[in-house]
């Protein structure tokens, strides 16, 4: 029998990310595991620059290799004390460490702040996520140019404010959809390589490092502290940064704007997806429907439906992060805190989002023939553009345009085809060859750069480096 | 040792709310147990109305009875399919139902739709969390009108833009801060008394209650089916709504305002404390201060900081609930989805924060004597405002005020008081006897009003009816 | 030739309020008049309690009666120096007032602080706008009780997730947009009678009107203060407030709530008409469809567009003010400037929104065929829900299960109608009754309680206090 | 006497940016010209590819270059007929084109639909306002790197959760507030860039264009379109996009993420010197702060809380614009009406924040001896960091540690110093030699590597490409 814990948030609210690699990749074990991942390697730096020694790393790392010696439960209850958790972390790591070797406790957490270890922690769980969210964004952005390659002279209505406008390409629309995918890669590629380390100690000016290093009689002193952060952010993995930022939070905000741009990307293909899966449109369907039992006949677009609902959510979560730039001091009361879950929440919204929209592209079932009969929903209008063109040619263009009016009223108030209608008009009635008017209203030879666009946009690479 | 999902949210990156009462009240299990209640309510008003059997009733009862035979871990991976929680559920009720009693199983979730389920499982939780939520109010606002009527008379700087201005009383704003509880605490309550139950069916027309009470010969068919609302709301203990509400998601919205209010009004009184507390002003500090072991006299504002980052979260997540309202058709593909997460942490971050505050509040330890101090810090000119009134009734005002305006550059030029620069002042040295010129610019004695309005804003009764 | 200022916003970029009522209820120079509606209300407030004499009132309101005096554009440029617009409308109305009458000048904005002047403004200019929006809600809601009315039992698809799902009444749905925008209605209205006028002077202790009080000799001297309250409230015809609540900013919050969610039920309506628009399924039309003239077709549904315009901005923007609830000290440096731009906006969005549903409302074209065809889009699976409930009371529960899912797999594959499925089905072809069959599978008469439900929701009053 | 506009918004709630270029770079004078500059592009790129006569492409460029004649406030209240301003705009721009040649006005917005103009020019108020937003963000870093340098090693309190915890220097602190303006440079520049023209025709396939090719008997047909879009790009002076960008809103996303990060980051600098400008810490002030008649001691920080005003708003409205990245179809119905006003207000708030940081940063006002003095606030606690370090290299660690509480004990409780404290300690009195312990409890001599941290971010070239 399961024994989770009562106020455990384990995706029941949540499906677009349950049981994805990267809801994994960023829970609370994760981030323990960031955290003892950030003090081995603070240690081993230390121990590098000879500002500790090698038994001390030793021990640390061998301890900190033991996640599961940390309950998150009980850290999360003893973070209230002082407001973050690693404070009762630091604590229960140094006892651990002790057991192992009693000399090499006090090397624990030396010289660092909560938060060298909390932001080094959050960088390392989104490192880990990110590779996730991009292996499902390449993944989706080579199903999508299938599918664009496939539908290039796919034509279906092209629709702009609910309405029919004029015919576009299935290919086209995947092309685009491909580029929003490639634009979330690009952008979550830039900072995924940027994510620094942190370390600062207690106010951002690395004193404590150096204080020790003094005290211990290391000659350098002060002067060794600043080539910590190369050494701790080579342990890390991650990027050295330029100067400590505990207020400086540009890694948080980068991250937070291509969350945010990678949703919403996703979210235009999820609601086109939705319109074209509507009952009366049935142009597309996803792969795997999700079903009802009291009524057979559904096949809900559920992955479409999980993209978009966490389209709506990461955006306001970006905000907060971005509020959370004007942090006051050296370290606010309150902004740095208002991150940690919002920014976790973001990425497994993104995580689980290009998980579906992967899913969504290898499996959309395309209807040409629907797209075909739809075409037809306005009984020829949707060729009008193309038509006033050729006419604004043979004849005065106001005249032409009041014709051609008048055709179009016929249609809409008759229920005649165009067709049927320009045949009857008084003025365009016989104007045009029968083979070149058929030609003209023909909606799929109204597509015009459709194909060239797609080809175009097909062109670009994807994150393989080989254009799909 | 600890067996943590390894997915799970236990609360590390929200330690406004580890371990709370709101917490547990809304987590996962809170959920599951919420979506029980509803299917066993569900079927009790249906036999209440003779649409089901007495047996099936206390069948779905009894097993719901027992929410841990339902893994929320093992839904959570399951709901993935459908795109809700509601889905596998049912199936594994019935299944349990099943076992129990045979006959029972068609009755479960019999005409109801997942949303019915989810929905009404929402509301109770909330119902449940807004009780620990509404006690905590309670309890800080009883705390703050202590405090107020402690310190009706106790001055202090008034603080505008950063700047002393005139001085007030810390009575008056303990009463303010009381204030801005109370109206949380009515917004609150209102939204709480209101929560309905949610019943409607596959589109929201109860029409498959209608229909299998037909089927199974019940003569009153679909009249019986909106009786239904009330008998089922009954059963949940929530208000009966007036309509199905899978689309018209007033209550959601209600909520999410409230809870934003609620959160922006503890931050309201997080942001003064965390001013107030900073080592140059002293005024306040925390009961319990959070500390740090390499730097002992750090006694950190940690519950207002816990505070302040939820006041900072809460908006943005009501601003996608508020979003939600614009959902289309009987069920919205995705406005639906992103409401669950949002509205869980909007509880959680209140629920978190009203008890920080119930607790800031009562062991806040107010320092009149530092309040007293700081008032001197801008050597007198803090009662400029009120010298200036006096002085104009005396002499021309503009005269008055270019002779105030020469002794205040001279406290800040020259580094001495007012006291002195007006006494070396050519027009106004001399101008006022000294007792009258002491009264007149002393801070303790310029605090207008600020007593009368503690008082008439203590007047007003608090949650439990009594005027603390 | 029109002389726009360069700088100027004047509608451009937000089609849905350029021309309302709302719109110039909220211009910049919409908030100069009330800012010297505020000045006049002081001045005769204090000459009514004996604090300033009759004649110095009486410049001033005449003086304020002249708004046309006081350009927004210079106020604008010279509230740079010291943050706010009040700074540079007092210096030019105590310049006014004093060519009227060179003794009442220095009556002008006596004791009070530039917020208690600005807050009154705002709240006098969203009492004005709100009184249009109002105005529009209920005529909005009149409208579409006679649809709901009209369509009571007009049939129509009920869609969940994009498909359809079982039937419902086109009254069902316009009675449900009905009850959002009288919840609407019912929000704004309460916040509407509590808007509160602002005075507190430079801390919010009152404490230079007692000065200036007991300066002038006036025996009650601090005692006067806090009547001012009442009376000022009372010329400026806003509640009085139970504080000055320059951060206590209960009525920002509240505004902003109920603009939030009258913004979002109005998202509502205008969701429901754009799906309902779809050329594909083309169930409604706006009355005045904007066309284009390439496109002689188009009949865009812009009312509904402009309407999902606001309610996208609208939720982000009481964000903002709920934000600005934790505001530090007597006067927060930012929070309260914070307010002021995306409080104008949000009553303008709402303001237009609310004209375009009124309109929108009162020119909806339904169409009751295209909602019958619609119905049979699913070749007659929309039923299976009650035809499930029928074949339950008469076979074994799975079999009936399972037999209707063979039947609809054969409509979805084959394309055949269900009457032809379950005709051919070997167990349930000629198991009922053919009236009875076609009965079950008539969707006209699957709608199960909509009619009842539309029914109940109309008997709730309209604005005017008559059920429309 | 002027005559605003009543509806007219022109800055008076907006002080930050009233009377800054970036205001009038994004008037709506600003947009109708940037509307008229890309019709114009349109004629005279269809001219250079042989689409249109060179004399219509001069009438049409002709009559765009005189924006006098198209009113802003006309064109708002005439696009609510059709939802957008550029219907009007060609109505009337045609008109006037005709007026000049009557043969040209056929070619007037020829092949192009109303977002073509509209993405296009606020692309073009957009690359303009960003000039003036880049400007005074690299005057603000130059002045910034000017203090940072001039107060390399000048020592103040470094401040976390609102406490002294060890000291910095405002060197580091400057140099800090430099980087994230640096890096805020670096994000708008890569969007301005890459800022896109908009042209895709009706919807998104440039087929009006193919089609009027066609027609007037243009060889290429089709073939030709696609080269519009260099020729396009280039007659407009901004990028080429890769596809029509209808519903692929990178570019609008971009600039939402770096207009937010700008806010943000200089949000940061603003909340710093709010809190340095305090009364109590004094340790900055701005150079011209804002007086009060009242109060002729306060200097209001203006200009950094209208900043702070601006970081609050920003993240919001950027969400607006990140959600519309979900824009279904190949025009959406709201999405993008949605995103007119935010990005002007965006725009505009960053623009008005900027320049306020450049005048903040150049006329701060820095008391090296107020920090000097605030050091001392903690009685000498501000050392015990350093201290403890020193100390566990002396004994045994524990024992180092408790004495060390014990002592700072009595710093807080008896009001004494940590050098008498320590002094009178049992265990650490006489432990240290005097000059040795006094050199440790030097709080200048405990500031790390503040100078060398501050020295490496200064190494980072400034926008200019010099190092400042």
């Amino acid at each position: 029998m399961p024994s989770t814990d009562p106020a455990a948030d384990v995706g029941l609210l949540s499906p677009v990310r349950a049981g994805s690699a990267a809801e994994e990749a960023t829970g609370d074990a994760a981030f323990v595991r960031g955290m003892l991942d950030a003090e081995a390697a603070l240690a081993r730096a230390q121990s590098a620059l000879g500002l500790a020694p090698a038994f001390a790393a030793a021990a640390v790392t061998a301890t900190a290799a033991e996640p599961g010696r940390f309950d998150p439960r009980d850290l999360a209850l003893r973070a209230r004390a002082g407001g973050n958790p690693v404070i009762p972390l630091v604590a229960d790591l140094t006892a651990a460490v002790g057991e192992r070797d009693a000399n090499a406790a006090s090397y624990v957490h030396r010289g660092a702040t909560s938060q060298d270890i909390l932001d080094t922690a959050a960088m390392l769980v989104a490192s880990r996520a990110l590779r996730h969210v991009l292996d499902d964004l390449a993944a989706a952005a080579e199903a999508l140019g299938r599918l664009a390659a496939e539908h290039r002279d796919t034509p279906m209505a092209g629709r702009t404010l609910t309405q029919h406008a004029v015919p576009t390409t299935f290919g086209l629309k995947a092309a685009g959809w491909r580029s929003l995918v490639l634009d979330a890669h690009d952008r979550l590629t830039a900072v995924h390589g940027a994510l620094p380390a942190q370390l600062g100690g207690a106010a951002g000016t690395l004193a404590a490092f150096g204080a020790f290093a003094e005290a211990d009689g290391a000659a350098p002193g002060a002067a060794a502290a600043p080539r910590l952060l190369a050494a701790y952010a080579a342990e890390t993995g991650l990027a050295e940064p330029a100067l400590p930022w505990h207020t400086l939070r540009t890694p948080v905000a980068d991250l937070a704007g291509a969350l945010a741009f990678t949703a919403g990307a996703l979210g235009k293909v999820a609601a086109d997806v939705l319109v074209l899966s509507r009952t009366e449109i049935g142009e597309v369907s996803e792969g795997a429907g999700g079903g009802s039992s009291a009524m057979p006949h559904k096949a809900n677009p559920v992955r479409a439906t999980l993209i978009a609902a966490a389209a709506r959510q990461v955006p306001a979560l970006a905000a907060v992060l971005y509020g959370s730039l004007a942090a006051e001091d050296e370290r606010p009361a309150g902004a740095w805190h208002a991150e940690w879950q919002p920014l976790r929440e973001a990425l497994r919204l993104v995580g689980g989002a290009a998980l579906d929209t992967a899913e969504l592209a290898a499996g959309l079932r395309v209807r040409p023939q629907r797209m075909r009969e739809n075409l037809d929903a306005t009984r020829g209008l949707v060729v009008t553009e193309r038509l006033a063109a050729a006419l604004a040619a043979l004849m005065d263009r106001g005249e032409a345009k009041s014709a051609l009016a008048r055709a179009s009223r016929r249609v809409a108030e008759e229920g005649i085809t165009l067709d049927d209608a320009l045949a009857r008009d008084p003025v365009l009635g016989g104007l045009l060859p029968e083979g070149r008017l058929r030609e003209l209203t023909d909606p799929t030879r109204c597509t015009g750069s459709a194909g060239a666009l797609a080809d175009r946009a097909l062109r670009r690479p994807g994150p393989a480096g080989t254009s799909s």
